[in-house]
């Protein structure tokens, strides 16, 4: 049985913070049910990547909404808004990704929620928090990742490197559910409800927080190596590189040690400690220019045999064809209920040896609406 | 009153997978009580970034260890494991990042735990499952992304670029914490414990979940756009570009109108949507030489206007001393028992209107033994 089974989360969220808070809700077994404006719905299920259309919508919100119902209502038609507070009279938890003010202006914020439902769960997420003058921005994540620093400590030296994919979206989504499960924690207990906070910004520093308690220190800004550059605090060999017929990584490692093994005669005069750091990009070049005389597969059996931490880059493909990722099950087919079904992740967390997986693809735009109806009709 | 107090969670792990998800169950109230090794501690303490060294140890075991206490222990000791015992007796969480067996031949493994505490919940965060021929690899960040395709994500058209975060690990820490949540929350229902077991190689993968469920649909593999990628699968404008003076960032946009607004004739030709992807290095190559002709300050005046999604690009000097950043008090200083104090982040979810910070620094190694010792004696 999942954790969350019988709770119930009310959502009002779109795009990709909050779904992704609701996803792993409902991944752990709660019952998430989309509020969704009539005709359009969540803006995300037309907001495509790659111009990839799975039937009829974007593959990001097959992604992110699987194993959720949609309920379809118009929160300024008054008939809608009262067939809504039914919903949420009766939720766990409810939430929304509305810009600081929305909700209030639609009536279903924590202070009203609270009158009729008075433990209620209620989590919300803005782009830049309710405070300060950055607060009614729009909260995008290439613009949060932009503003925070983030971009100074991905790719080599030289301009901003954002990282690829909506990480601060998808931070913000994990820290919104870890702020509900506590508080639904403490409500089992004390029963009492909670409104809970988080904003992008927060998320995005958050994400720093190692190298910012440096930089707090120091006051220095990240410098990246001028060439295979993994991560700017971390001196040779920390860094991806080109080989005769690939790519492959390389963490940790004495410089000498590497020499011998890699049997490169120029590394093993950097016997000091402290030159892996400060001679780094002296060390990463002689390094990147002896990997690329031999095959991944030779530097590897040499590297492993002696337990230095290595590993070839793969894509996904090849990564896909391995025992290793085989024998984790990361995929699951589910099925809309039109029967049209699509290969996507599962929840990323065990429970008792057991993964949890649900057969339920996304839902269509209001395909839940009129049975949620009957069962929760006043 | 934070949602976790009264919470006891005994921590075996050292690093950043296991410790940030301690972090975070410390950040909302649970009394977290690292569990080290005599003489050395937690291997953080000595994994130094930039070879900056607060205090006589890491900055990174600072960083990650704030408001957790030290108990030391040799775990081969009979005397200490029975300690030990008293400790993870009276836990309502247990952790550890151990590869797979090892702590099943120390002894203190869910099962062996669970005969003394039936009611225990069990969490444990390997590198690539407790299954299948990768279960004893070392479990390690740069590999990891390696390994699972993300590399192919970030950066330029070209070679594989890393995060330059360690973006696995605290992923996996988050998912774990996420697991650790929802099972407190049944456990107070039906009084009955849990194993959560999570891995970097899951949790790198979920991280990509929205871009594999378009792989498994079309059978593509990511393609990055020549310059100014920020994201294989948007199209133009999508990016961070170089300006008279800095850096910008351009989320979305119509091209026409980017065009209009930046006089930049050269974009009024793609008035077709599909371009913006399909012939998103042609036009992101126009937008790029032109948005040198001009300050950032300029092109925000009037992409702001316009409501266009934009930013400029901070570095964290600057982002410091923005009010917008200021109002949130992300912030704090911490101090440790021998006086030592330090600035760093804090718990970026806010309950109740309330940010939580907590003004204990890192333990000093075994510095709480004797007290816990007393405390908990049989």
């Amino acid at each position: 049985m999942k954790p969350l089974e019988d709770y119930l989360v009310v959502d009002f969220s779109q795009f990709l913070s909050g779904p992704s808070a609701g996803l792993r809700l409902a991944d752990l077994g709660a019952r998430v049910i989309k509020i969704e404006r009539p005709e359009t719905g969540d803006i995300c299920r037309h907001l495509y990547t790659s111009n990839v259309i799975m039937n009829g919508e974007s593959s990001v919100f097959h992604a992110i909404n699987r194993n959720k119902e949609s309920f379809t209502a118009d929160l300024k038609n008054e008939a809608d808004r009262q067939n809504v507070w039914e919903l949420v009279k009766k939720a766990d938890v409810v939430m929304h990704n509305y810009r600081p003010g929305v909700m209030e202006r639609l009536g279903f914020d924590y202070e009203s929620v609270k009158v009729v439902n008075p433990n209620v769960v209620y989590g919300e997420i803005s782009g830049y928090g309710n405070v300060g003058p950055w607060k009614d921005k729009p909260g995008q994540d290439l613009l949060l990742q932009s503003l925070t620093g983030l971009t100074w400590l991905t790719g080599n030296a030289g301009g901003p490197v954002p990282m690829g994919l909506s990480i601060i979206d998808m931070l913000a989504g994990t820290h919104l559910a870890q702020g509900i499960l506590a508080c639904l924690v403490r409500r089992t207990i004390k029963n009492e409800g909670a409104l809970i906070q988080v904003s992008m910004l927060e998320s995005a520093y958050d994400l720093q927080f190692e190298a910012v308690t440096t930089y707090y220190y120091d006051g220095k800004l990240p410098e990246r190596s001028e060439k295979n550059n993994a991560h700017a605090y971390l001196g040779a060999p920390y860094g991806v590189y080109k080989t005769g017929n690939g790519y492959m990584a390389l963490a940790m490692g004495s410089i000498p040690q590497l020499g011998q093994l890699l049997q490169c005669d120029a590394l093993l005069a950097y016997t000091d400690v402290g030159q892996a750091f400060h001679q780094r990009d002296e060390i990463k070049a002689i390094l990147a220019a002896h990997l690329q005389t031999g095959t991944t597969e030779s530097w590897l059996e040499v590297l492993l045999a002696a337990d230095i931490w290595c590993a070839e880059v793969l894509s996904w493909d090849v990564l896909m064809q391995q025992e290793g990722f085989k024998a984790l099950n990361m995929i699951q087919e589910v099925s809309m209920n039109d029967g049209y079904s699509y290969c996507t992740t599962r929840c990323p967390i065990r429970i008792d040896g057991e993964i949890f997986t649900s057969e339920k693809g996304s839902p269509a735009l209001g395909e839940n609406t009129e049975a949620i109806l009957q069962e929760f009709k006043a």
